[in-house]
């Protein structure tokens, strides 16, 4: 899972929001972030976009613990439902529906530290064999 | 469009990323972000999740533009494709497909600095009548 | 659950694909599918907009179950993942994930009768209060 | 654009629902269904699943336009909105956005023959290459 913990380490946007991959397992994969003014919205809830960003990437690295390290990882689309307003801290839950040659389809739920069911996101992703996950 | 303008000024998630919104007329917004190394992924490209936040923005505000101030605005949820890897700065481009009583459908084009389609997004709005789009 | 029954029983759509409601409890709902020549696609599986009809069908009920027979329902969206072609008898397995005062938020799987996992949607849906679900 | 008017040609669930591919050119398609009954919901409108299925096709030989014929074309996955009760006649028109390749992303609107903007469709295909199109 070195190849997972690494790419996630490298994703600046995480850094940025404060989100960190808080576990981690064959198929699946959550990222934690903690509340912060910084994210939030017009109404002081966390911003949707935030949501959607944590949820696409707990569904990306849980498709990725699947793939060899030598292999790279593209989002191919996502659709995602906000079903209540995030307050607090959230967690998003990405776990493997279908593990493709090509393609890998996605699902993750998000949920508040209060328990709510915040979102939920149907994914979908291709991966690149041989080709590098870093910079080019 | 005074209303429009300064909801977008009380989301901090478009301060963190640094994006601005950058036109707007009815029924049509567009959102800027200036290409940061803090807004990338692990290749370098800008976060799929990033982008989804300012398209998912371009489709709000195009919705909020036709709407009263005295009304307040969720996102129900939306789809995006990704189309090509994301360098430079980008500009999302949002607009109104139905604006209904109660739900309007929204679309957004993502747009790199050097023309490249990089994201399709569609979208699903509600309108909350009567309700404060400020914090409680 | 009689308004459910009845309401898939006006549907002729569903007789028209050979459909029927197999299965039904508060918050969930099986559209089965035997195969048919007459609902395949150029290549001999069952077409994908016949697998959404049925997906759509199972999400929709699952909701209607948890609403008065005094309201009328509407699918706002819905969006469908093919997993792997499609070949033999069908099943549609939906359910509620989130049920809101005027949105609903379901999820269908399909199966094929040699159990591969078909498709998997996410679908909105909207109640209409007070509103004949017959035709005006 | 031979390839595409007999692929059309040997969907049976097509003729069960009395579609027709009624336009075609290199990047778009269209595809038309006369009212019947036979397809309706349980209010009389046509149903929301008839409707995805004409824009999947619209669609998709859109895709296919621009493919060659020894290769063949799976649907992804799709994502409808549905805008307005389908009363009459409908056509769905459908257009390549990105045609990449391995993935093609797609756009279909579909309209009464009121003017009635009734569907918006965003959907992802993939090209599978020296691949028949005809059953096994």
């Amino acid at each position: 899972m070195q190849h997972v913990r690494e790419s996630f380490g490298r994703q600046k946007a995480m850094t940025l929001i404060g989100a960190s991959l808080s576990a981690l397992e064959a198929g699946r994969a959550e990222v934690s972030l903690p509340y912060r003014p910084e994210i939030t919205q017009q109404k002081g809830y966390v911003h949707g976009g935030i949501i959607g960003m944590i949820a696409d990437n707990a569904c990306g690295y849980a498709a990725y613990s699947l793939m060899p390290a030598s292999a790279s990882l593209v989002t191919v689309e996502y659709k995602i439902n906000i079903l209540a307003p995030a307050r607090g801290s959230l967690v998003a839950k990405g776990e493997v529906i279908k593990a493709g040659r090509t393609l890998t389809v996605t699902r993750a739920e998000v949920y508040a530290d209060d328990g709510t069911h915040v979102a939920s996101m149907q994914q979908t992703l291709m991966m690149l064999a041989n080709t590098p996950d870093t910079p080019e």
